[in-house]
């Protein structure tokens, strides 16, 4: 089953939710242009993938999830691009949200995606207070300033960075809690879904650090070699090509080795894979 | 009773829960230096005081709603004080968080208030989750993209603004959210309490744009004079120090008229005109 449609009408809803009292027109825009067109959907399609497999009984609880991991996910990406952090001008092959907007409307835009994906959680509560409860628990971690998006963001700014706890804050958590919060939704026990969901963040970022490196900018549609321009840890520069692509074969197989028993495991290690083939240009890809 | 001691434990709590799993201390260093030593914590204490009117059945819940609304207060402090928007290097006295940690970790440490501000809720769930969830939805509009104090932020970047619709959302949302939070976790309605909240709220900016000109940037701790500086807009700037005064006097008694009939009522009228009265300087407060 194809969940891309459920993702963008989640995600469409959030949006629209609410701006019919009086949204100012440039913020609502700029919030658009940052959610819309959106790449590849990676996190709410686990998130979704994880509460099929777990039985989906409360699919609007489910779409809500999966709506707010992507806001959260977009507004971490509109933030990074900010000047004061990658001062990035372009993302997904268009301008970033402060290029086309300004930085202003680019730090509310950040603000006000986090906002609404914590409002979603809660409209969506009526039915399922507690699983709803639980769901803001879990992705509040995941982008929060203990171990979360925020910290991992923040250890950019410490004098020391330990380039495993730092991949797991920034780019790991939203995955661990993508898979939490799929089983969450459905009403199950969200813990033996985390070590899933960990090696598959972790995987996705080293896939991402070999992209960076390995794609032009007209593929990427962003400035490539970020991570090296800006210092900034990289599997690829701390392990080498070879290195970062046994490290993230390594990862991709402790993935597949954790997913719980459930009715849809093999089909959830057929995404993982296919996933991981899509992510990485073709001649790395062929080196899996 | 004095509710200042339970602000504060509850914000500090609220900064210490979860920092044992290492979050960055410079981030850690940034968000105590945002939300410690505070202002006069006016949200909180509005909503501890409607939550003890209404028989503050569930005190952890209205802590948590008390403490969420001061972060959010703190948040939208620190992202409104960025060279973006007001470019302010002093607050209460200090250099703002930008000035002090730089403006990477005053945009994080923003992101972070909001996000813990929610987990705050999430966390005190499991004993009401019902009311948990009501006072997310609450909160959430109040800081929020449509109505909130994101949207009023915003209006600022649209080439026209309508003066109370600014300050409506720009600060009086916090303001009946707190009111009505503090019924909501009390297990009462709490629409009754919005307009409460609504007139003091905007109260209160009008006090403020007051105090902007009438006092001097050694009594506020930061720079005055800011709304005519960057061509904000401002009761005092828009009807005079004799209008704004009038118009301050005016909402006051709205507020006073609105507050619901409850054990407390009194209570919280004397409240309300103490309040007043200490935001302004002694020579207009005896004016009103």
């Amino acid at each position: 089953m194809d969940v891309m449609p459920r993702i963008e009408q989640a995600l469409e809803q959030a949006i629209a939710q609410g701006s019919g009292e009086a949204a100012p027109p440039l913020l609502e825009a700029a919030i658009r242009h940052a959610v819309f067109p959106g790449g590849g959907r990676v996190r709410p399609r686990l998130c979704l993938a994880v509460a099929l497999a777990c039985g989906d009984d409360a699919p609007q609880l489910s779409d809500a999830a999966a709506a707010a991991l992507e806001l959260l996910h977009c507004a971490s990406l509109v933030h990074d691009d900010l000047p004061c952090f990658d001062d990035a001008a372009t993302r997904r092959g268009r301008p970033s949200v402060h290029a086309a907007y300004g930085e202003r409307l680019a730090v509310l835009v950040g603000d006000g995606l986090i906002v609404r994906a914590f409002e979603l959680l809660a409209w969506s509560a009526p039915a399922h207070p507690e699983r709803a409860a639980k769901l803001a628990s879990i992705i509040g971690r995941a982008v929060g300033i203990a171990s979360g998006i925020v910290a991992g963001q923040a250890w950019e700014c410490e004098p020391e960075v330990e380039l495993t706890e730092y991949h797991r804050q920034k780019t790991a958590a939203l995955f661990f809690a993508a898979t939490e919060a799929g089983a969450a939704a459905a009403g199950q026990a969200s813990a033996p879904w985390y070590g899933f969901g960990e090696k598959l963040g972790l995987a996705y970022q080293v896939a991402d650090d070999l992209r960076d490196v390995a794609l032009s900018e007209a593929d990427m549609g962003k400035p490539m070699g970020q991570d090296q321009a800006h210092g900034r840890p990289s599997a690829v520069v701390e392990l080498g090509l070879d290195g970062a692509l046994a490290r993230l074969q390594a990862l991709i197989g402790a993935a597949l080795e954790a997913i719980p028993a459930c009715p849809g495991q093999a089909k959830l290690a057929d995404l993982v894979r296919a996933e991981m083939r899509r992510l990485l240009p073709a001649e790395l890809a062929d080196r899996l």
